[in-house]
C-alpha cells in the first residue's frame, strides 16, 4: 500500500483490491443476482427472465489506449468506461463485469489507484466485478460487461431510416484535446480549460442513463469510440443509408473553443476519438422528445445531419463540400 | 492469407477470422439463442429461464502461459480450452465467448491458425463467438466464457464433506513434461511419448461433459490450471477442511512414465500446472458411480486421497510424509 514493490499472488490481487465487501471499497454492496461471485472457477449469476443478455469487451494497452505513466486511477476509470459505453448504445442496464488484468508488476500504489478508479464508476453503475484474472506482462486491460435490456428492446446500430436526424449526445472533440494536452502535443494557457479537457479525456462519462431513455424513441444507436469520422461510415454501412453532417453543427465546448480555433476543435472532433458520446438516428417527429429527456439529465443532445438513401458519408462546412479525415482512429494502420 | 503482413482494420480481423457463418468456417453453426452477434457495440443473447448464467475470464500472455512462437493453432485452442474447463469444473454448460485479442500486428498466417484453434474447438462445444476486440499490442489473449447450467445445480470448489474422496480425472503432468519438451528442456528418446506429451500441453481437453454429469454426485469440483500443489490447498479451504494425498496413487500416464522416472513424473504432476484436468470431492457411496460416468467418456477418473476435518493439506508416499513442491504455478512470484 505505501507504493513498495510488493509480491502478489493472482488471489491476493483480487481479493484485496477488487473484491466488492472488503470493508470501505466503493461498490461494496453486493448485487442479489450475483449467486457466486470472485473466488471460484467462474460466478454464478441469475438473470432477469424477461431480459436479454447483452455483452460487450474492450480491450486498453498502454501507450496506445493511455499514455504511459498515465495516473491509474484514470486507467481503471476508462477500462470500465468504455465497456459500459458500449451497453449504453445498446440502451442496456450493466449489471456485472470481469477484469483481465495483466500488469508488470503487482505494485500497491497502482493497484489501489487502478481498483479505486475501477470500483467507484462500478458502484455508481450498479456493477459488480464477478470474475478477475491477473497475470503477469505488459499493461493491457481486458473487461467484458454483461448487462440487461428488456426483451427485443436493445437499440442497434441498424434500424435507422432515410430521414432521421443524426444526433450526438454531449460534446465532441474534447478528449481529443486532452489526450494532447496531457501528452504534451498542446499547451493551454487556460489552466481551468485545460483541466476540463483532460478530465474528460482521463474520465469519459458514458451514457448509460440516456442510452436506457432513448431505446423506444431512437431508431439507431452507437457510441463514439474512434471519432465521428471514422465511426459514422460504420454507422450507415449498419443501416444500409448514406450519413450527411453539417460540420458547423458539431457540438465543440465551451472549453474546447476557449483552447483552440474552431477548426482545430472540429478536427479533434472527428478524428480524435475517445469521447465515448451516443450517436443516434432519430425519426424527425420525435427529435424533440429525445432531446427533451437529454435536458432532463443535463446533457446536450445536438442534431449534425441526417440519414438519407444511399451510401457513404457526405460532410459539408456552410454549404460547402468539407474534406473530412479519412478516418479515425483504428488499429493495425 | 500468404504470411505477408498484411494491415488489417480491427473489424476485418474480426469478420474474416472470427465470424461464424464465413464459409467453411470451423464453428459456422449458429446458435439460436444468440439474437445479436459480433458487428453491434454489443451482442445480444438470451438465457435459459431455468438456468443460472455461468461466467469465467482467463488470459494467456506469450512467454508466460506458453512459449513465445508457439503454433498459433495451439495458442487459439488452449485460450479458450482454459475457459471451457473453468466451465467444466462448475459442471456447467459452454454457450458463448468474446475474445480480447492483443497482438503485435495482423499477420494472415497466426491469425488463420489462431482462428482455426479456438473456432475449432469452439465448434466441439456448440460455443458461438459473440464478441471480439483486437488491439495492437504484446501478446495477450483474454477470452471470457459464458455458459449455463440447471438453476442450483452448479459445483462448486466448497460444499467437499469430511470422508469425500479426492479424485481426479485423467493424468497429472503430461503437459509439465509437453511444455519442458517443446522448450528444451527436457529431451525425449521415444518420439511417440514425446509427441503425446506434447499434444497434452498444446491441446489441452476441457472436461465439459464430465463436469456436467458429474453436477449431482461430486460434492465439490475445480480445474487443475496450476498443479495439484498449488490448486489442493485452494480446493480445501473453500470447504474448511483438511486434504490428504498418497503421492502413489496419483495417475501417471504411460507415455510420461516411459518418458521420464517416476519421481520427475510426480514433480510435474503436482506443480508443473497446464494439465487441466477436474479435481473432485465425491461422498465415498457414490465415487463408483461417478468412476462409471468417467469410464463411458473414456476417462480415467482416480481416487488420490480424501477429505477430511481440521485443515491444510498432507502428503504420504507408501505411507511416510512426503515434501510435496512448496506451490503450484502463481504469478507475481
Amino acid at each position: 500500500m505505501q507504493g513498495d514493490p510488493e509480491p502478489l499472488g493472482e488471489f491476493d490481487v483480487i481479493d484485496r483490491y477488487f473484491a466488492s465487501g472488503r470493508p470501505g471499497a466503493p461498490g461494496a454492496e453486493r448485487r442479489t443476482d450475483v449467486i457466486l461471485g470472485i473466488g471460484d472457477d467462474a460466478a454464478l449469476l441469475r438473470c432477469l427472465e424477461s431480459s436479454d443478455l447483452v455483452a460487450a469487451v474492450d480491450t486498453l494497452v498502454a501507450g496506445r489506449h493511455f499514455p504511459e505513466g498515465s495516473e491509474p486511477r484514470s486507467i481503471g476509470h476508462r477500462s470500465l468506461a468504455v465497456n459500459l459505453s458500449d451497453l449504453a448504445a445498446m440502451g442496456a442496464t450493466p449489471a456485472w463485469a470481469t477484469l483481465a488484468l495483466t500488469l508488470p508488476s503487482a505494485e500497491g500504489r497502482w493497484l489501489e489507484g487502478f481498483s479505486t478508479g475501477f470500483m467507484q464508476l462500478a458502484a455508481v453503475h450498479g456493477v459488480e466485478l464477478v470474475g478477475g484474472d491477473t497475470t503477469a506482462g505488459p499493461l493491457t486491460i481486458s473487461v467484458q460487461i454483461l448487462g440487461q435490456v428488456d426483451r427485443g428492446s436493445a437499440l442497434r446500430r441498424s434500424g435507422a431510416q432515410p430521414g432521421d436526424i443524426l444526433a450526438v449526445t454531449g460534446t465532441l472533440g474534447d478528449a481529443g484535446a486532452g489526450l494532447a494536452l496531457v501528452t504534451g502535443r498542446a499547451i493551454a494557457e487556460d489552466g481551468v480549460a485545460a483541466a476540463q479537457l483532460i478530465e474528460r479525456f482521463e474520465y469519459p462519462t458514458p451514457r448509460v442513463q440516456f442510452g436506457s431513455e432513448a431505446r423506444r424513441i431512437a431508431s439507431a444507436a452507437m457510441d463514439l469510440s474512434d471519432g465521428l469520422a471514422g465511426d459514422l461510415p460504420k454507422f450507415a454501412r449498419a443501416s444500409g443509408l448514406a450519413a450527411h453532417v453539417d460540420v458547423e453543427r458539431l457540438p465543440l465546448s465551451a472549453a474546447l473553443r476557449s483552447f483552440t480555433t474552431v477548426a482545430q476543435g472540429r478536427e479533434w472532433a472527428l478524428a480524435a476519438g475517445d469521447d465515448y458520446e451516443l450517436l443516434m438516428a432519430v425519426p424527425a417527429q420525435r427529435f424533440d422528445e429525445l432531446a427533451a429527456v437529454a435536458g432532463r439529465l443535463n446533457l446536450t443532445f445536438t442534431a449534425i445531419g441526417e440519414l438519407r438513401r444511399g451510401m457513404g458519408v457526405t460532410w459539408a462546412l456552410e454549404g460547402l463540400p468539407f474534406a473530412a479525415p479519412a478516418r479515425g482512429y483504428e488499429h493495425f494502420r
